[in-house]
């Protein structure tokens, strides 16, 4: 048992005190864990575009002062009361969307929506006491999904957290909790290519580059790559992308050209975007007969798919995934280990690293458009 | 060998001469089959909607004089050059679609489109030389999707035919040629239900019936059914429906009443009517996490298909399906082993049986709505 167990613990945290304003590096305490919750520490995290995207609040139900972060590798420091799945000294992914393992879903072979731990971005505290484990002079500063690893020390649900090999190296695989796992499970999971298959990919940010990673991964024959940015093209080489079609380079939709370069179309796409033009390209461009389109991006609340059902009808098939169909405790473990056995290649995604002090220039990073995941190291 | 063969054959056949009027049962001269094809002797057939679209000809392009029929079953008269897979003797179905076992769609394991004979029904004569085997005093009659079963004769392309077992009795598999073997292969081989599911069919006709019944032998626990005659609801528990739903009874959308009855939604759906609001009710009805919603009613041209995309992030599929995925002359002969051996159950889809001679009176049984299948026997 560590020296903190049981006590309020004062540490490093960067807090958002406002909409779209940079981050400050705030002392606060991290109150113990209560049943069925750990307190991690947190060694390294990165940013990831939900982080900005709800630190901008532009749109959604703005939630201040929050502590962001959601993907992350860490320690457990201390458990809460009825906790035996973990101890202290556990190496750790915090995952913004858990699974308790009793619910339907949990209890269901195909699905991760865990009724319990589904991601809830509206909700900046613990579900146990509806408290947040954050303060400032007293003051309750925000959880965000369940995670808050823009900290020092953070505490979550039992049933967010995955417990991997403590050989793992936490400043790589901590970018498993979220956008790369999310997919290349949304290739390997869902969209399923078979050896020597062709395979498109809408968008080349780092969800879509980890779905290219996984059609990399089942030995697709063809990886089409499809952004409006051509820079793109360059770093996606080195994700198994063999083609690149950016699609203001054509007249007609790229739903078409695809299908003119594939003989009628790929076997399988993944749409990375979110924008909901790009979903209707990205199902219109399977081959009849046996494609598959899988939906990662998030889209917009009022768009609406639109497509003739005859699109259906002639055998293509729609699907959509969240966090690439990985359980976070029964599946990231065994992800883990595809990249200790070199199967998986994720030092290729880790273009930047800051230190703890600098976090808001990840913020920059990606604001700019500038790399794929930067690392921040907390002990710095 | 029959004395018939390499000889045109005059026998009767029920010709439109004109669309929305009575067929005329005509003598026609039948020529013999050319490289490829086989020329059958129906001894029954069945009616299908789709003869009675295609005879009203509401819309589509008009061809007449035209032999419908495509639900059928025969025996092979004498075969064209070439041909090596049938024989005179062998009983077999025809079937509107068919399978040259030579391109991408027959060579793959998901897909029966085959590229080479997939429906047509707007070609009125055989593929080989663009010319019909049906005159009438030298003037060609128009097939129809490559069958033309309300004839005793009738020539065919060898891959539109599948050769199943001779004990097997052809006034009952006869109809597996189309809507019941669409209905069931759309549940057993598309949506696959497991054991104890939940499955939703909208439009109780013969299709859904069919799909029901699919539902019924992979023992789905609960088997919805959905439409607006309530009059079908009591036919329709010979079929394995539980419960009946008329979106005529609710003020909220049917998808809605669904989910209310299930916690939350089926497991499965499957879509029989073809009517697009039908088609996103059935897919909005399917449980996250896990719901598969299958296509099978042909929509109208111009349907679009309407749903917001979170609808498929949140793990929902949609899939369409033709003829069940059921690649004709590879399956067929499977599902007719399935009725022998008393797992799938084909008499109480037989709610009406004609003399070739009255044929007409089951084109007014279907306009009625009247009954399921009529099997028109062709020696009487």
């Amino acid at each position: 048992m560590s020296s903190t167990t049981g006590k309020v613990i004062r540490c490093k945290a960067a807090v958002a005190w406002e909409a779209g304003k940079p981050l400050v590096i705030e002392e606060v305490e991290v109150a113990p864990p209560q049943a069925s919750e750990v307190r991690l520490k947190i060694l390294f995290t990165s940013l990831c575009h939900t982080d900005v995207y709800f630190w901008e609040a532009k749109g959604q139900h703005p939630l201040f002062p929050r502590i962001f972060g959601h993907e992350a590798g860490g320690i457990v420091e201390s458990v809460g009361e009825g906790v035996t799945e973990l101890k202290p000294g556990d190496h750790v992914l915090p995952v913004f969307t858990g699974e308790c393992k009793e619910c339907v879903h949990c209890k269901s072979e195909e699905s991760n929506l865990c009724e319990l731990l589904r991601i809830n971005t509206d909700r900046g505290v613990m579900l146990s006491d509806g408290q947040s484990r954050f303060s400032i002079n007293g003051k309750p500063i925000y959880h965000f999904v369940g995670t808050s690893t823009f900290s020092e020390y953070t505490v979550c649900h039992v049933g967010s957290v995955a417990k991997i090999n403590p050989s793992a190296p936490l400043d790589k695989v901590c970018v498993l909790s979220c956008g790369i796992a999310t997919g290349m499970g949304a290739t390997l999971n869902v969209a399923k290519p078979k050896k020597g298959s062709t395979v498109a990919v809408f968008g080349l940010g780092a969800v879509g580059l980890a779905a290219c990673e996984g059609a990399r991964i089942a030995e697709a024959s063809r990886i089409i790559g499809v952004d409006f940015n051509s820079n793109r093209f360059i770093a996606a080489k080195n994700f198994g992308v063999t083609e690149f079609v950016n699609p203001k380079d054509h007249d007609k939709p790229v739903q078409e050209v695809i299908a003119e370069m594939t003989n009628g179309g790929v076997d399988r796409s993944v749409e990375c975007t979110g924008n909901v033009d790009a979903m209707i390209s990205a199902f219109e461009c399977v081959h009849d007969g046996w494609g598959v389109a899988v939906l990662v991006g998030v889209p917009h609340k009022d768009a609406v798919f639109k497509t003739h059902p005859m699109n259906f009808l002639n055998e293509r098939t729609l699907k959509g995934t969240f966090y690439g169909n990985y359980k976070p405790r029964t599946d990231i473990p065994s992800v883990v280990e595809k990249y200790m056995n070199k199967e998986l290649e994720l030092d290729k995604f880790l273009t930047h690293e800051v230190s703890f002090a600098e976090i808001n220039k990840a913020f920059e990073y990606m604001l700019k458009g500038e790399g794929i995941r930067c690392i921040i190291r907390m002990d710095q």
